[in-house]
Order: C-alpha cells, then sequence, then structure tokens
C-alpha cells in the first residue's frame, strides 16, 4: 500500500520501451480529533500512527505520546482517516486553538467530509500529442541556467513554460516551495496570455509531480507536465484522468513517460 | 529581498574554513483579500503579484487575471501581507466557500494577526558540541541504503535519528512528504523515547532545512539538524535564535555549518 505498480515507457535518443516499475503511493490523509477533522495532508500511507503522534507533537496539539488515548486507522473513499483520541483537556484546548486560529466555529467537518473536498472537480484537458524528445532536450539544457536564484544559493525550485515546437524556455519562476514556483508561473503566464498560447507549451518543473502539481496544471490549461524527478501514484492517476501527458525522471536524453494521452 | 548573505563554516577533511556565501529568503506572506486573511504560506518574496494571481486561480478564488482588482504588498513586523481586492462577486464567492470548507465563522483574521500566528513560542535548546564530521560521514553513508522506499520508487524524502557519537543511523522514517517524513520520525521517537535519548542524536535530511524543518528539530529537543540539500534564511535565523546547530549541503566529505552553537 506505500507503493504501486505502474506501466511506463522509457524514452531515449535510442529507443522507446515500456515496463513496469513501482512508484510511490500518495494518499489524501485526514487528522481527526475525537470526531472533528483537523487537517487533510496528502501522504505516504506508511508509519500512519508515527505520523498522528509526531504531527500532533509537533503541531502543539499534544505534550507527550501518552496524550494521544486511542488511535484507529479508517479507509475511506477519498483517502484515509486517521481517527484519534485525545484526553478531555488536550481536546478543550485544541478547540479553543481552532477558535482563535481561524476564527471557527468550533465545528469542524468530520474526516469524510475533508476527504471528499480534497477531490476538485476539474474538465479534462482536450486531446494532445506528446512533446518530444527533441523539446523536452532543450528545455531541460536552457532550465539550469535560467535559475538565476537556484545559481546563487542552491535552495529553490524552479517552474518553466517552454514552446512545444521548440523546446524554449518562454517563462520561469523560482521560490523556495515548488508549489510557490509553479503558483508564481501560472499567474505570470495569466498575465501575459495574449502572447503566450497555453495549449501550444508545457511545464518543467525540478521537482517532484506530485498529485498538487498535475493538477495545478490541468487547472492551467496546459497539456503537460515534465518532471526532473519522480511522479506519485495520485499524480499519475490524475494525470490519466485528465488527459494531460505526464513526464517525470526527465533528463536531456532519457525520459519516463508515465501518462502518454496523444492516443487517448 | 530574495537572498539574504551569511557567514558560514565549510568543513571539509582537510579544513575548516569561513566564508561569506547568498542563501535564498523564506518569509511569511499572508494573502488577504478584501481585508480577510486566507492563507499563510512560507515562501520566497519574488515575483509577489504572480504569486497572488498564480494562486487564486489554481484555488478557484478567482476565474480570469482581471477578477483581481487591486494588489498591494505590504511589509510587516513578522512577514509580508498580499492585500487583494476581488470584486464583489468573487469575494462574496470565496466567503461562502470559507464557511463551508471549515465550520468558519465567515469573519477571518487580519493578515497581520495571521503573520504574528506564525511565530511559535520555543524555549532554546541547551548548548551543545557540533556533531563531528566523522558521525556526519557514517550517518549519510548510510542513509541511502536504508531508504527503503526511496530505493524502490526514488520519489521520497527519508529523515533519520542518528547517534552524536557513533553516526549510526538508530532510525529512520520516509514519504513522499519532507514534513511528513520529520513528523513520522519524531512520532516514532516519542514511542521509543525510553531507549533512545534525543539529546543524544542529530537529524539528517534529504530535504532542503526550510524555517519549518528547523522548527520541529526544536521542538522535538533535537540539538542539531543535518541536511543534504540547502537551508533557506528563515531556518538559519530559527537555528541560531533556538541554540540548534544545523548543518546544510552535507556529503561524506564536505558539510556547510550555519548555526554552530557550541561555543554560544
Amino acid at each position: 500500500m506505500n507503493v504501486q505498480q505502474v506501466t511506463r515507457k522509457i524514452r531515449t535518443t535510442a529507443q522507446t520501451q515500456e515496463d513496469t516499475d513501482w512508484v510511490v503511493s500518495e494518499q489524501a490523509i485526514a487528522l481527526v480529533y475525537n470526531g472533528i477533522s483537523h487537517a487533510v495532508m496528502m501522504a505516504t500511507p506508511a508509519d500512519l500512527h508515527d505520523f498522528a503522534l509526531g504531527f500532533s507533537l509537533n503541531e502543539g496539539i499534544i505534550e507527550r505520546a501518552t496524550d494521544l488515548l486511542d488511535f484507529e486507522i479508517n479507509e475511506q473513499a477519498h483517502g484515509i482517516e486517521l481517527d484519534i483520541t485525545l484526553n478531555s483537556r488536550q481536546f478543550s484546548a485544541l478547540k479553543t486553538k481552532r477558535r482563535s486560529l481561524a476564527g471557527n466555529s468550533g465545528c469542524g467537518l468530520c474526516g469524510v467530509e475533508s476527504l471528499a473536498q480534497t477531490i476538485k472537480q476539474r474538465p479534462s484537458l482536450p486531446q494532445s500529442s506528446l512533446v518530444s524528445l527533441a523539446a523536452c532536450k532543450t528545455a531541460i539544457e536552457q532550465f539550469t541556467d535560467k535559475q538565476a536564484l537556484k545559481k546563487k544559493t542552491g535552495g529553490v525550485h524552479g517552474a518553466a513554460f517552454c514552446s512545444t515546437t521548440t523546446g524554449e524556455i518562454l517563462l520561469i519562476r523560482e521560490d523556495v516551495g515548488r508549489h510557490n514556483a509553479l503558483d508564481k508561473l501560472i499567474g505570470a503566464l495569466a498575465k501575459t496570455n495574449s502572447e503566450l498560447t497555453l495549449s501550444a507549451g508545457f511545464i518543467l518543473v525540478s521537482s517532484r509531480a506530485s498529485y498538487e502539481m498535475v493538477d495545478k496544471t490541468i487547472a492551467s490549461g496546459i497539456p503537460h507536465l515534465v518532471s526532473m524527478s519522480a511522479a506519485t501514484s495520485k499524480a499519475i492517476d490524475w494525470a490519466k484522468q485528465h488527459q494531460l501527458n505526464l513526464i517525470a525522471f526527465a533528463n536531456s536524453n532519457r525520459q519516463v513517460i508515465y501518462a502518454d494521452n496523444s492516443n487517448a
């Protein structure tokens, strides 16, 4: 359950070959305290008791391991619910904190409702041919040089919008957070929409392709996401469901194709 | 403002040398819509209008760039406030969504309050000597082999608890998310607390050392964080303020020391 087997295509300058491989599982995990959903995190469903305990400690919800009185894992349609029982003193402190934090009325949603809300409604993208190996190669080769903040500090993610025809990088944004870098790129594209046709480009990211990175790409109407790192199980499923072409572990001469909707 | 200059020490098997370098800036950024704070993100303060626009589009708060009527950047004591004005139709939709999302009363906090709440109160760690180069080397050399999910999928982060004396990895957890991996490790440590003395160990992570990674380490009472990737400005400041020893860009034979509290 922590890994998932997928069929993929490995493309090199010499050939394209299909094989099967393991990808890491990514699921929506709701942390539910005494029946009230507190947070939904995208995570790997391994060591969930450790996760509940460490999250609760780090967020200051409990002070020691023994404050967590009971723990149950409940699989739901849209993810996994971690049902945590706190003693009444800690639970009362959490309710007070939630009220002050977010002007919250104190009656949160249940875990099932929270998990269902993570599933966004997105129309599928129109069918489109896969970006060529040559275009990916050009974009990847330009990427390092265009990441100004990365060159200076080594500590940031980049997201670039590239021409599907030539692979040329047309726009790039950087941030310490990979989601922020992609948000910035999509924001910048929205401003220059008149000049750049979104459906004629692809997104190249330095980071892993998780569910949320795939979802943001679909939401923006760009038909391809190319990641220089790995893809998660949920990212691949979501890409296939919405006709996004998803390429991961991309370098100049070798790319792994996880979702190819050119023949969909 | 997107980068910050820091003094650091580079340690190799041959020598330890001080120099100055640039690190990427990480700050709390509050997204405030029509006066109501919606979210606080840790981000790099570059291209903030693009960020506001892309975040608003990707979260479905606006439908097109022109829905964002006005935008202002306001620096506050604890971060940056992005003051966004939506048209009344979009703002009304956002308020309805917030109510249904979190049982929210609809009257959120202002940006200044939200930013202030990101500053956690943590006691400083007791002073402790820096982990040796030899101990870091042992831990880093054991790391790859112990990351079972990483070996199988290539797509996960690892967090390990290691002996300060020998560098041996005593416990390791993995997840698609770097925060989750650290939460899991800290949760697992809390359960085995009797056997493992937290102050006699250090944390090794495969990911960047951001503010939140540093904060979780301090909260757990472990005096050292060693990252195989970069450190951010806020991570370094927070480590220094709380006597955490912070090492980044760590490999077997070379480590960059950003916070050394052994002589504090």
